[in-house]
């Protein structure tokens, strides 16, 4: 048997598929765990919150029941009816069931949306930073992501005025997210209004990724479906508020015969998502299962409220208080004069501290940031701010 | 809030996706049903039998164990090490764990085969009739299928030759599935190994499909992968064999280097598969299982013992013994003029037989054809042909 080097012969696209500096990160990390060197993790974008034990009991009852077979390719239909049922009590915002589908993770949503939308050569206007889902799987469609770059100016949101400026004849649809990773910064509801009206003016889809929606401190927890106009794509999960990560189940809500042409697309792409996360996911609008989440929001309100100042003092530039989702997205302190991939390389090595460099959200000034997760207790990240302290003070 | 036709700004893909003729016909057989009306299922592509309960359990421990984070990408490592293990113990085929990747379905497995080999404006060559999502989903890549028609002189199989007279110079790829759906049939080994040295010699990849693997009754039950070359892809599914449609889990195996790019793929496009159906998969090549698992091979070729000649009877031409998976591809009786959309709209109106017209899987004579599926009691099925015969006699 010869070896064959296969790679010569992919795909132009697959070629172009960027690891993500993290998983090298996170690779090295378990290396110097496992001899023996405590590492602090503010990399990870996964609550540290088991799921939830309704959500799980769920789960467990679907597969003493033997829920085990295919569901239709839009999700089970009482799960369609929960999710609208939720829009409507807790976002006082009527949406049809028959404009959601439920999907494997927000990833099955975002790559459904995509597809239905853009035709390859298409343009899409995209943060930078933001996702970097969002410009991989773009160009792995033959699309064209548009990194508009976004700060402090405008919370680091797009806006009606950024997207203008940036726009080409080929844009066919604009994404944001809110609350956003990698900044948690979450989009003002009149910024939202303004480019949902630029959208509509230009005949392009107005997307949002409201994967974190639920974990907001500061501002009212909101969706864009309360625009009241049909004409958008909501993306959701219930990865991270829900706490079902592994579960890989999400949703979307669209235009319904859109939604209905999407249906179709997903009997193609994936069947239908897995039927045992599905009911468990049941339970996730319990107001059993709501209070134990609200708790853990709270967690990391008091997580973000602890660590913001801290990074501040040690003069990180955070010039916005972020207002959601389990990130901080901080400027290096000007007395560093390294790029944020040297920095999150030596933090790893010298100080035990996994932070994500900016690199992996964008370019727009990525050499400059990193991001900060408060995933872990507070009891971690005080360990962790005072290793970077000793560094910075060190180095 | 004026009503808004979305469907028009769609992508050109999206509006090209083709309903499945089967999944109408499903809908109408529930409202029958829902009248009170007794439908025998012989459409559907799932087995009746349920999860195997060491894989249930093994799901259930996972839970119990709260395993509901996100896994790597590319799968369990101990789930890509069991399913190596599976190749070199079951099929005398050493396949290293660094040659596969555990996906969400075989879905997820074709999706991540075809964006890494083929760009927009390629073309891969498929049996007609074969499994819909293929020239679905190649489509909704910009990618063109050429479908090749297979009848009984081939085995329904594609061959070199007729890959040879179909071939142009864009085709980057020839998909095959054995056992195949819809025809049942498998490929043989000398067949097989000539469509690769094709391949080969023309720079184009060898893709199969054997996601019945295991459900083979007069041939031996085979792996591709045995040819001894990493230089093809297969695809692969806990769903059939293993009884596990629901739980969305899959697998490849490829080129290792071609899989490693694959992984990052994955990373973006699906971040990883349901983490509990990979702990549960963990149990499906158990000693234990598999007694169960081939218990239930035992009963789909008693099924399909009996079905075949009662159809061969009723003058449906079956004309090479289908030797896997679960399905019978029937020419349609020549006393029957009527194309095979109308004979199955009117078999489930005036017989309350659901079957699966040929059009769903091609173009090549689909009209005088239908899938029948045995996913159900020989008593059902012997009910079945019983309303086929009585509706016939009549007609």
């Amino acid at each position: 048997m010869t070896p064959i080097s296969a790679v010569s012969r992919l795909s132009g696209q697959a070629r172009g598929v960027e690891p993500f500096h993290v998983m090298r990160l996170l690779a090295r990390a378990g290396e110097l765990e496992a001899l023996g060197r405590s590492i602090v993790h503010m990399e990870v974008g996964e609550p540290d919150f088991p799921t939830p034990g309704p959500i799980l009991e769920a789960g467990q009852r679907a597969l003493a029941d033997g829920r085990t077979r295919y569901t239709s390719a839009g999700g089970l239909p009482a799960l369609r009816r929960a999710i609208a049922a939720y829009y409507a009590e807790r976002y006082d915002t009527p949406v049809g069931p028959e404009r959601i589908l439920v999907t494997p993770g927000a990833s099955g949503a975002l790559q459904l949306v995509f597809l239905a939308l853009l035709d390859p050569g298409d343009r899409v206007l995209i943060c930078d930073p933001s996702y970097p889902c969002y410009r991989q799987v773009l160009q792995l469609m033959g699309v064209e992501p548009i990194a508009v770059p976004v700060g402090p100016q405008t919370d680091y949101q797009m806006t009606a005025a950024l997207a203008e400026s940036a726009w080409t004849p080929s844009v066919r649809a604009v994404v944001v997210a809110s609350p956003s990773n990698p900044t948690g910064s979450s989009i003002a509801p009149e910024v939202l209004s303004e480019l949902h009206a630029l959208c509509r003016d230009r005949g392009a889809a107005l997307i949002v990724d409201e994967i974190y929606q639920g974990l907001t401190y500061d501002v009212p927890d909101r969706t864009a479906l309360s625009l009241g106009s049909e004409d958008l794509y909501v993306i959701n999960s219930f990865s991270k508020y829900f706490g079902m990560t592994g579960w890989r189940l999400g949703w979307l809500a669209g235009p319904r015969d859109a939604v209905a042409v999407m249906e179709r697309m997903a009997q193609n792409l994936f069947i239908a998502a897995n039927t045992p996360a599905q009911y468990a996911a049941l339970a996730a609008f319990d107001p059993t299962t709501i209070e134990i989440l609200e708790a853990r929001r709270l967690s990391f309100q008091r997580r973000r409220d602890r660590l913001l100042p801290a990074l501040r003092d040690l003069g990180f530039g955070i010039p916005v208080q972020p207002s959601g989702a389990f990130y901080l997205y901080a400027r290096l302190p000007d007395s560093l004069e390294i790029d944020s991939m040297t920095f999150t390389g030596r933090m790893l090595e010298e100080a035990g501290v996994a932070l994500t460099p900016g690199h992996d959200f964008g370019r727009h000034d990525a050499g400059r940031h990193v991001r900060f997760a408060y995933t872990r207790e507070i009891d971690d990240l005080d360990d962790g701010v005072g290793r970077i302290r000793d560094w910075l003070a060190g180095g």
